[in-house]
């Protein structure tokens, strides 16, 4: 098959601060520095942005100049609704008036969407949750996130929206926390242009095999996007994308080819301490080496082997074709 | 609030083997034996019978009689589609005549439930799921689950089936691992007389809230019937009720109790080298502690703490309740 | 027993940032802000101090006045040896210059204990381990940890330092990992002035018991502090004490009894979305609830339970001892 | 280099049971059936046998005289201290009459040692430990483990002792749970004949970086043996190796090489539903393609890289040599 197009969330090549290097593990960059460092990754075409843009405060007519500038396109505009201000919640928030602001947000989103012809607005409620027991109303805090949700792909029938669900991080538990709970609230608000942006390190880490979860969502016809990283299964660790789970990486990525799914492979790497260009560029390297060993993956047998549930025959093919 | 009816698994009275423990933690019982310890302890009205019954070869009459002089009542029974014949799926064998199997054994079990007027056929499909990655069509099978359970729920419109879901083992990932999971596969069937038996520490060892889980569950009105026991988060251990996650327990109760949730408070636990007898009672004088700490909770300042999202003050409102 | 001496980190008063809410969970506050609020505790005696001073250019006599205003002592000095400088390891930073600094910034905040007569330097490694597969050559790394650490103990024999460990975070890997692999490394370095502070919630975080930790770290006569808080068992939570395995925290109690150990029952607590206030004040009721089910608690009987391994008896008097 | 030396616990090309399939995942094998199918392994040449040999009285001639058969040779002895007699442990079972029975039980393994000129004794004392907070007094617990531990190596000091750790399983938590405990619990009885056999699987699922573990039991000198397998981290669950990790067992086997630690390469694997031949063979066609990879790798490169603690080009070198 023809190769994919690549893509990364722009963060890849911020900085970041986390609760303990609180200046920073390196200094601060603007979104328009960081699409210049994305511009340098071989093969990159497509990039996620932040909104609002982080570093200063840039036009669209600004960024698209940059995008056009390192050849990129904006695949997904993502608003922050996991800062400060909605720190105890976006959608979920126990306050109507953060609520309020959290709608008001992702709708200003929704026009960055139409301006940059970007394919959704993605939707990531790392606050919507709880930490502790007994904090919540359970049935309460599902109905306000799932409200919130359905008001705003109602009210913008043009776009579609993903969510990308997660089991937590930064809340002790996310609403969204699986892709069974994220569907069931998908198909509870019943809307066609609400779907999964699923993320293979936060299927792993939530004890999912992420190559059944992308046939799960594809199913329900609500695979949307997806991007990959890798992880050590019990945080997101938003490690470099076959580092450490390759062959569950090439599982999924069979799932999606035999499935016909022609999406962006997008990345989604927090690359702390490393050059953010060289990690992106590892990472592609190694897609490409799965993109050439489902190439050479004898289908048929496996297709065979899948059929008798054959695990020692489906990972010799499988060896086979990944290794040397 | 009036005292709630306590059950139990007969195999909370067995013995048990495991890989390494081959000769079995002590010598194997009848299920007639066990059912006479179940006897022993104190406030134990129900139980949840495996079936075939282990030990021999006894009729219905034998077992109810034994039930009897013990004043016991059967509530569930529960196939055992995990024995070896399964050992590579029951409902998603590959193998079409293995799955006919499980659906005979589950369609006799049904012929079970109404000769003891139990409530449901319990259904724990552990062995259907898989182990590698790569092994299973991940569509195929999950299509299995569902068109074998469907099938079943179909033929039987006069029982209800509960389907206990857990995250894995024996396989290394069972197809209903979660409570979204399963509420997603059971919606999808469409029919009314499935539901979950919720086991609190499968949800535990899931990364859910088991409060949160029985909330979901009722909200879909699927919420037929629930175990509890302890574990370390991290395996369905089994464990003594109330021994390692006592606030977590009062929660899912409390939410029981908020949606008038009456159903009976079963025990799902193996005490290896426990007395079982002894094992129980801990256990059922823990859930009195907690049945009277909820009767003890301010429930009006408790939800509004939680209309807050106030964990600091509802974990005191808890915590007043709970201890000494 | 007498009432123990509570402390707390002062980082417990401060707001923090994360990897998202970049903006922070609140208004920076200097440390002098902080120590106003662990005033504002009730039995709050002592805190731990991160050095420098956050928020400001605060002299250690600024801080005395402060402290002494407040009624509080400092107990202990904790040099920020995981911000930027050091982001890539402090001991076992690949660049000899950076290990320089790092000892270097170490032996000022020794001059700071001496200054406030705080009885040890604390020592949280958090950026010293690795991230990847093959990132680093073990048996240097972990010669560079104990040479760095044994270095510093040796020219401060005036002094006792404190190594807290935890399994990981910021580092996918650190260093000191558990209380044994950080025994091992001190009985190596040999020095008398070298223990562990051991915190509860990354003991419970690294699948100890950490009442087993408590008592191995005795044995070696290197248990010099310690602190408590909760979390999920699978990260670092530092939620309020008590808040969700109330039993292993009164079992992590009962060994220091047990063994008389008495030093000071210190919170390590991030109050994200709390009043922090508030948060130590439940966790510090929280401790005395413990401490009063500890002198309830038939010790004999428990004795003569444990010397049979009895969990059912164990427990069963550990209930009557702590619940109501 | 020279291709390694390949070998299998017998337990292998057994059969098994666990909790739900009572009645086994096959037909039970004798220990001499068991031999003949791991003669049927391509490259295999050691075993590790379990005593007393399983399915029958054989002596050790008849034995012996099985494995010359298929050209195999005993590399240790395991003496079965877990089965009921030990269920509530072996050395640290609460009854001094079970521990005098471990001991002697392992007093005759030494025999059955000595008889098969084999390696070592192989320990796993997977019943000594615990299950429940409060169940045990840890410090007593340990000095048992210790005290029969040193006792055996003591008397038989022409033997070497290996002891194999684990986190838990069976029980709960295992007293040898880490590398770091183990080899703290080794240096405290202060013999030289007792080391480590490293179980990569064990040692992943610990939460252990395998590599890590395997050079410090170099360090101590202690590293006696080692076997690997795969697992999904949270379990032991004795997979074929290379399924799932590949690239940490890569690690692993490289640290080993730069050891020059020359040891056989041990496979611990329970295929429960899988040809057992077919497992073994695949596991060693991995372990060939990683000894390959091994060869191809550029060291001088690497080792410049893990000097700087460079993850991305030390993983692109890694990459390079094991993918295609």
């Amino acid at each position: 098959m023809s190769t994919p197009t690549f893509g990364a969330g722009i963060w890849h090549f911020a900085t970041y601060v986390d609760r303990y290097a609180t200046d920073g593990y390196g200094d601060p960059r603007t979104i328009l520095e960081a699409i210049e460092l994305a511009g340098k990754v071989n093969d990159l075409s497509v990039v996620d942005l932040n909104w609002p843009f982080f570093g200063g405060d840039f036009s669209n007519e600004q960024i698209k100049t940059s995008l056009d500038a390192q050849g990129l396109r904006a695949i997904g505009i993502t608003p922050e609704i996991y800062t400060r201000t909605f720190s105890k919640g976006a959608l979920t928030n126990p306050d109507p008036g953060v609520r309020r602001l959290a709608h008001d947000l992702i709708t200003e989103a929704c026009d960055v969407v139409r301006s940059f012809g970007a394919d959704y607005v993605k939707l990531w409620p790392g606050q919507d949750g709880w930490d502790y027991p007994f904090q919540v109303d359970h049935g309460k805090l599902w109905r306000l996130e799932l409200d919130g949700l359905g008001q705003l792909a109602g009210e913008n029938p043009d776009l579609k929206f993903v969510v990308e669900y997660k089991p937590r991080e930064p809340r002790v538990h996310m609403s969204f926390d699986s892709v069974s709970r994220t569907l069931l609230g998908l198909e509870q608000i019943g809307l066609p242009n609400i779907g999964i942006l699923l993320d293979f390190g936060h299927a792993l880490f939530g004890g999912e095999s992420p190559a059944d979860s992308a046939q799960l969502a594809i199913d329900y016809g609500r695979l949307f996007g997806m991007d990959v990283n890798d992880n050590m299964r019990s945080w997101d660790d938003d490690m470099i994308a076959g580092t450490v789970h390759p062959i569950e990486l090439m599982e999924f990525f069979h799932v999606l080819r035999r499935n016909n799914w022609e999406g962006v492979w997008q990345l989604d790497q927090f690359p702390f301490r490393e050059d953010s260009v060289d990690a992106a560029n590892l990472a592609i390297e190694f897609l490409k080496r799965v993109h050439a060993a489902l190439d050479r993956l004898d289908e048929d047998a496996l297709a065979a082997a899948q059929e008798a549930q054959d695990a020692v025959t489906a990972n010799r093919l499988v060896h086979g074709a990944l290794f040397g």
